[in-house]
C-alpha cells in the first residue's frame, strides 16, 4: 500500500498514470495482478475479512482523474471525489424521471461504477488503450474485487450485487444505467467548467464540452444546458465570446465516441 | 467559486482550515454568509436549478479532511473522499445488521453527513470551536443548502429528504444513524493506518486510535479489532511493538469525548 498512499502527499510523477508501453509491446495481458504485483502489501483473497477490499479502494482516493492532470491541474479531483458528486447528482432526479426510476439503485451505480479503476487506473481516449480491452481488464477488476476479495466476506452476497449494479451500468439498457451515464457526463461538465473559473479564463477545457452532444435524457440535457449557458456568460465575462472546443478533430471526436457513447449510451465513459 | 477551486491545484496555505479568531473574538456569529460573501461567484439562492447547490458541493472535494493536515499531510484526501469510503462500507454491513436496517438510507446517511462542511470547513477538536457552537454551523448550513438553494428544485422534495437524513444522522437514535456513526469512525482508522503504512513507520497517527474505543456496535467493533490487529502486526513489522498513542491525556480525551460521541453515538464525530 505505501506506494499509492504515499501519492496523496506527492505531487504525481511526469509520469504518474501514463502506461509505459502501448498493449502489443506488453510481454503478457494485463490482469489485475500486474497491478498487485508491485504493491508492498497486496490484499489477501479469499477472506471473510472486507478489510483487503477497503484498502484497495484507498486507491480511488489517491488516484486523480486523468483528463485534468492532461491540463496541468496537479491535484486534481479524485475518482472517489467524481463518484462522491455523482451519488447525490442522483438523488436530484426531476419528478419526471425519478418516478421511474429506483433512485437508491442509481445511487449505488454511482458509487460503483468507476470502482475497478482502482486497479485499471483512469483510462483516457488519449492513451491509445482500446475500448475494448479497457473492458477487458476493468470486467477481470470487477471479478478479482468482487469474487477473490469479497466472495467470502458475508456469503460474497454484497460482492454479488455489486457486481450485477456494474454490469448493469456497463451494459447501458435500464432507465437506472442510461441515468447515471449521463450524471457521469454531467458532473464532468460541472467540474470542468469549475476548474474553468477557478483559473480566471486562463484554461480552456473546451475539449470536454463535447461530452455535453452525448447527454440522452432530457432531464439531464436541460441541466446540461443551463451549465453551457452559465460557462458562456463566464467566458463572456473574461472577455471571449466563446471557450471554444466544443468543435473537435474528426480523429479525436472518433475516439470520444468509443469512449463516451454513441447517443445510447451503451458504451459509457 | 476560483479561490476554493484553485485550492485543489494548490497545497495548502499554512492557515488554510484554520479558523483565524476564537469565536469569541469575531465581530458577528457565523453564517453561511460569513463564507459566501467572500466567494467570487456566490450560488445565487432560491432558483429551481440545482447549479448553485452543486457548485457549492465542489467545496467538498477541494477540502481536505483536517486531522491529517495536522500531521503533515498536505495532499491526504478530501471530505468527499472521506464520505465515499464510508457509502461503500455501509453496503458491507454483515447479515445480523443488514436484516435489520435500511442500507440505502444508510448509504445516503453517509453520503449527506458531511455535507455541511462544505461551507463550515472540517472543524476538529483542536480548533477550539465548542460542540454545540459547530452543530449551530452545521444545522444552519443544511438549512441554506436544502432550503436556500434546494427548496425551489424539483419541489424541495430532495432538499427535505437530505436534512431530514442529515438531522436523522445527528440524533444519533435510529439503528441506521448509530450504524453509520460506527462506519464514520471505521473508515477514520483504515485511513489512519494507510497513511502510516505509506509512511513506513516514520509518522504515528496513534492519536486517532482512540476513536476505535468508542464504536458501538459489535459488528463494526469486529472489523476494528482486525483493522487494529493489522495496524499491530505492521508497527511490529517495523520494529515497534506498538504505534502507541492509544493513550491520551485526559484534557485531549476530553475533547475527544466532545467529538466522536459518548458511546451512545448520540454525539457524533
Amino acid at each position: 500500500m505505501v506506494e499509492q498512499a504515499l501519492q496523496t502527499n506527492d505531487p504525481p510523477g511526469p509520469t504518474s498514470g501514463i502506461l509505459s508501453q502501448p498493449p502489443s509491446a506488453q510481454t503478457a495481458p494485463w490482469t489485475p495482478h500486474t497491478v498487485l504485483s508491485t504493491l508492498p502489501d497486496p490484499p489477501a483473497p479469499h477472506t471473510s475479512s472486507p478489510l483487503p477490499f477497503l484498502h484497495v479502494l484507498s486507491r480511488l482516493k489517491t488516484t486523480k482523474r486523468e483528463g485534468w492532470r492532461r491540463f496541468g491541474i496537479a491535484h486534481g479531483e479524485s475518482i472517489a471525489d467524481h463518484m462522491y458528486r455523482m451519488s447525490i447528482l442522483t438523488m436530484l432526479a426531476p419528478a419526471s424521471l425519478a418516478s421511474r426510476l429506483n433512485i437508491p439503485r442509481c445511487t449505488q451505480m454511482a458509487l460503483v461504477h468507476d470502482m475497478a479503476e482502482s486497479l485499471v487506473g483512469d483510462i483516457t481516449p488519449v492513451d491509445g488503450v482500446l475500448k475494448a480491452e479497457k473492458s477487458r481488464r476493468e470486467t477481470a477488476t470487477m471479478s478479482y474485487l468482487c469474487g477473490d476479495l469479497l466472495g467470502k466476506v458475508g456469503g460474497g452476497v454484497a460482492g454479488e450485487e455489486m457486481r450485477a449494479v456494474w454490469q448493469e451500468y456497463e451494459d447501458g439498457e435500464t432507465l437506472e444505467a442510461r441515468f447515471v451515464h449521463d450524471v457521469d457526463k454531467m458532473e464532468l461538465l460541472l467540474q470542468m467548467m469549475e476548474y474553468e473559473r477557478a483559473a480566471q479564463g486562463t484554461l480552456d477545457l473546451g475539449e470536454f464540452a463535447w461530452v455535453a452532444t452525448r447527454i440522452e435524457l432530457p432531464e439531464v440535457r436541460a441541466w446540461c444546458e443551463e451549465l453551457l449557458k452559465e460557462r458562456d456568460e463566464f467566458w463572456r465575462g473574461v472577455g471571449r465570446t466563446t471557450g471554444g472546443g466544443q468543435e473537435v478533430g474528426a480523429e479525436k471526436e472518433a475516439q470520444h465516441v468509443e469512449y463516451y457513447g454513441n447517443g445510447n449510451a451503451t458504451n459509457g465513459a
